[in-house]
């Protein structure tokens, strides 16, 4: 047990209210977490952004208090950090409302997500404010009144999370938990200057969470920077049977993951004609800049054809996913629809009117979309895409409530109908001072890989954290993100758009680089029309290769199914460093053709 | 090119159409496809079972006859074997009917399963009778007459790829495609004796197959013995981009992995009270025996909780999926709804109701009953139940169509649901004559496992094969089946008690035979004092080896820690079997030692 009275005397405009920040406070014995709460319940909210749907008072934070006040700091990963809980996601004692009074209802447990943070020394400080239902991107579908910006409070939050996001802008908690169905955890990180991480489906639980559309909705998590958003997921995820869509995580996307990159990442951006700003000039440029910024860190930038992902977005407001939301609403929308805003009464009553015929006509356009969207992903480690197109005012909104909602969800809608991990980054910021966000976009369970990418962009290009107008901490992330795996050179048709190149991709690999061999490899392509790579160091040349991390329990049955005359064995790159990669048996070259001379498979291939 | 004049001379009484049987035939020049398919076209329906909506004459054949006559029997692994395609199924050229007139189109391409298993060397004699529209599971749903069991016209043939089913149980061809939705593939082949192989989805391309339920439809393989049933799969399965549906196999399910069992299982079968037989204590007591037969084989048994698994069948036709076969169907119900038979028009009908929210609310249900089953799942490698309760006659269920349809499906509709894979086998006769089976199910994937486990029951207790009354030949798949490990030869320092051992014990591998290669391997000990064994087919001898079971998991580690120039391939036992092996690259004997003559390398140490 841990007792200091220096904190009484802490001059709190030196507070840094990142994880990290806090851990080293305590360290120091700075503070209190009793002190620090009874700080930030002095804090009043400016300009009425309307944040809490109820704010918790001392009383009511008690019980956290005293259980931190019998462990020391050094005990729990988030000892004292104060975090945010959006209003759909119970808290055990205090009224879950989903911005609904007529919903209202007291849990008596916490949401598994709640308990998980709860048990890691977070202490809960209120309930906040979200656009009802989770049904919307604005913030100001609220009957506790319109989220608003935390930088200029005549435009909008963002939401549906938007008392999430504008609380940890504003400094009030460390963190907060919103959820995102169609981009409600990256729309407000966006407008407010946040990271805004939305893990894959079924990584952290909904067991407690009010649905919207139950089949796709995440638990998402605001933070001030990247690394404190890496600390709230370790806390947050794990696999748990109370929720149906929970899943394990069948590859290596622990928290050790997460580091410094030492890699070059392919990276897909949209084809110039797929990009729609509605006219913000500056979002258009901003965005250019993001890309020319990861091109800095050395990162492949690859403008490929979106389609697939932008007509799923489409699917989403255009097919029976609404039916999800009626679904969940349905009683009170049956019994008393008008207990409901009139937008979102009007949107939730479209959800009854889809047949079971309409829905899996639409399942059928995601499924080929999946499929599509898939061969994209083949051919990179991530995409890039504005968060959103463009910010909107509070007035703006409310004068043309669906379009303009509609408008948002550009760039966000298809990620979870095509079971993708996303992390919303800042990206500068617009004319009227609001926040302006790029989203860094990869496969179910990259949530790891695309933190590590995230925390390189923020900290090359990051100002300032949250509103809080103080400087982005250096990240404690120093060493290199974990080898999750086995790093398999290959040269022929495991190469990334080759024939096999599935029997990688399936297994939860990831190209990490291209390379050359050292000048000591012959090239041959058998009869067997198979290529085999053979060490000769009299007679050699470089060869075209790719570097693919495999995941090491996966990659023992990739080694079982490789054909004979080949194998696996170790290759040497020009770096003069050995890498695990095919080899072949000297019978291999027995009437095979040398094609040395083409420096790879595929100038083979392309030659036809 | 292969010509025989024998065949006239062949006595047809002789023929055995089994996959393997007509291999033999053809090597011995017994008689020619051509002479073959004659002959099958001679032979008559008894019974009038329906089997056929079109079956091929001579000149719609000869474009098959003459591709093989290009070629010959050792090129292609399904040369000259006859087939039959269920008419939801695409065949170039002729007609596709889903057994509706009204439907009737003659498409320009095949099917992707039928022209790979036309690439394969298999010739397709005609388009199967079957329920109209893939919708029942007792055949007799068809304007094309009732199919009528192979045994006793007076029963049902099962249903829905009853003349699929009917046809390879006649002998009228080697094996035969069907489609299963809830259970199309495995209700006729236990009614007729026969193989029915339902792959986990998407392992077989459904691009050219009239879709019944898009989301869950399987291609089938109905087969006389389950080497064949392994044969088809083998040719016919695939990732096809043109099926949004389709699935790269991420596990190794690869061909080598069908074989002999050498371990022991544990499978589960339902509680007591979970069994329902509607009376038929002649099923009851089969469905027991072939529990004890498992026993007995040496597998453990154990009664689980399979709740999940018959919610999950009960929401089948609870739910709202067949508004899937409302979708496939809508243009020809809402213009001419009496172009179905009347049974089909009130159960498609039904599917144009349910609503949206009715959809997702049963898929909520599902995706609960799915994680349920996975836990069941972990705890066994496989379930074991009855194919069908008992079987129906023609007369009995065309006078209660739809409740005897459904009691047929009690053991089947939840399979697809819950993305598994079945296979349904032989397990006895009723009183009547007609078949019963049982069916071994596994997870997503496990089909070689499956494969390999249904061999080994019916090798043991198969009487006769379809309705030839002919016994089942021996299978001539005898080296062991790969599971769940990697099974690992080792020839040098890894052998028992040498000094590099500790890395296979120390992942949990275990030795399970010794062995000697095939006569086409040389021994050398290399300069840093290891061995590299190379194949060499001219100057070769049997090298001793140990055969050592890596954990699949841990074995990805073990390669990655072999240094150069030696790697993981493969080599040939005795038995002419491949196994995963050390191999070494070509430069490995660059002033090695041979010691081929010394017969492996515990004798070159002992030597000293």
């Amino acid at each position: 047990m841990q007792q200091t009275h220096t904190g009484s005397l802490f001059d709190w405009s030196q507070l840094d209210i990142t994880i990290a920040g806090l851990q080293r406070h305590y360290q120091q014995g700075d503070f209190t977490p009793r002190q620090l709460v009874q700080h930030l319940l002095t804090l009043e909210q400016v300009d009425n952004h309307n944040i809490w749907i109820e704010r918790l008072q001392l009383p009511q934070l008690e019980r956290y208090l005293t259980a931190l006040e019998q462990t020391s700091p050094d005990t729990l990963p988030l000892y004292g950090v104060p975090f945010a809980v959006k209003d759909n996601i119970d808290l055990a004692g205090v009224d879950s409302t989903a911005a609904c009074e007529a919903y209202r209802y007291q849990p008596d447990a916490s949401a598994t997500v709640v308990a998980k943070l709860i048990a890691a020394g977070a202490i809960p400080m209120g309930k906040t404010n979200m656009d009802q239902f989770a049904t919307g991107l604005v913030g100001v579908r609220s009957p506790w009144g319109a989220g608003k910006n935390a930088f200029n409070p005549d435009y909008i939050s963002g939401g549906s999370s938007s008392g999430s996001a504008v609380a940890t802008a504003k400094g009030l908690v460390s963190f907060a938990l919103g959820t995102d169905t169609a981009g409600s955890g990256r729309v407000p990180a966006a407008f407010n200057n946040l990271i805004g991480l939305k893990p894959s489906r079924g990584v952290i639980s909904c067991k407690g969470v009010i649905p919207a559309c139950q089949s796709l909705d995440c638990v998402s998590i605001f933070a001030l920077t990247v690394d404190d958003a890496n600390l709230a997921l370790a806390a947050a995820e794990g696999h748990d049977l109370a929720d149906p869509y929970s899943r394990p995580n069948p590859y290596d996307n622990s928290a050790r993951r997460y580091g410094a990159l030492t890699d070059s990442k392919t990276i897909a951006i949209p084809l110039p004609d797929q990009l729609q700003f509605f006219g913000d000039d500056t979002a258009a440029s901003l965005y250019q800049q993001a890309i020319a910024q990861l091109q800095a860190l050395g990162h492949q930038i690859t403008a490929l054809d979106m389609t697939p992902f932008l007509d799923a977005a489409r699917l989403l407001y255009e097919g029976p996913w609404v039916a999800e939301r009626y679904v969940a609403t349905e009683a009170l929308f049956n019994q008393d629809p008008d207990a409901m805003l009139p937008v979102i009464q009007t949107i939730i009553g479209g959800g009854a009117k889809p047949t079971a015929a309409d829905g899996f006509k639409a399942m059928y356009k995601l499924q080929a979309c999946r499929q599509q969207a898939e061969q994209v992903m083949a051919k990179v480690d991530f995409l890039l895409l504005p968060t959103t197109p463009t910010c909107f005012t509070v007035a703006e909104v409310e004068a043309d409530p669906i379009k303009l909602n509609s408008q948002l969800g550009t760039y966000t809608n298809f990620v979870n109908l095509l079971d993708m991990a996303a992390i919303a980054i800042p990206a500068g910021f617009l004319p009227t001072g609001v926040g302006f966000g790029v989203t860094l976009l990869g496969k179910a369970f990259s949530d790891r890989q695309l933190l590590s990418l995230a925390n390189q962009f923020c900290q090359h290009s990051q100002q300032t954290i949250g509103a809080l107008d103080k400087p982005l901490p250096a990240s404690s992330v120093t060493s290199p993100a974990g080898k999750g795996g086995v790093d398999l050179v290959v040269c022929g048709a495991h190469l990334s758009g080759m024939p096999l190149n599935w029997q990688l991709s399936e297994r939860g690999a990831v190209k990490i680089a291209e390379g050359i061999t050292s000048a000591d490899y012959r090239l041959f392509a058998m009869a067997d029309g198979r290529p085999a790579m053979v060490r000769d160091e009299h007679a050699g040349a470089g060869i075209a290769v790719e570097i693919w991390r495999v995941p090491t329990e996966a990659f023992g049955s990739f080694v079982a199914d490789i054909p004979a005359p080949l194998g696996i064995g170790k290759v040497q790159l020009e770096d003069g460093a050995w890498y695990t990669s095919f080899i072949a048996e000297p019978r291999a070259v027995d009437g095979a053709t040398e094609i040395t001379h083409l420096g790879g498979w595929r100038a083979y291939c392309d030659k036809g």
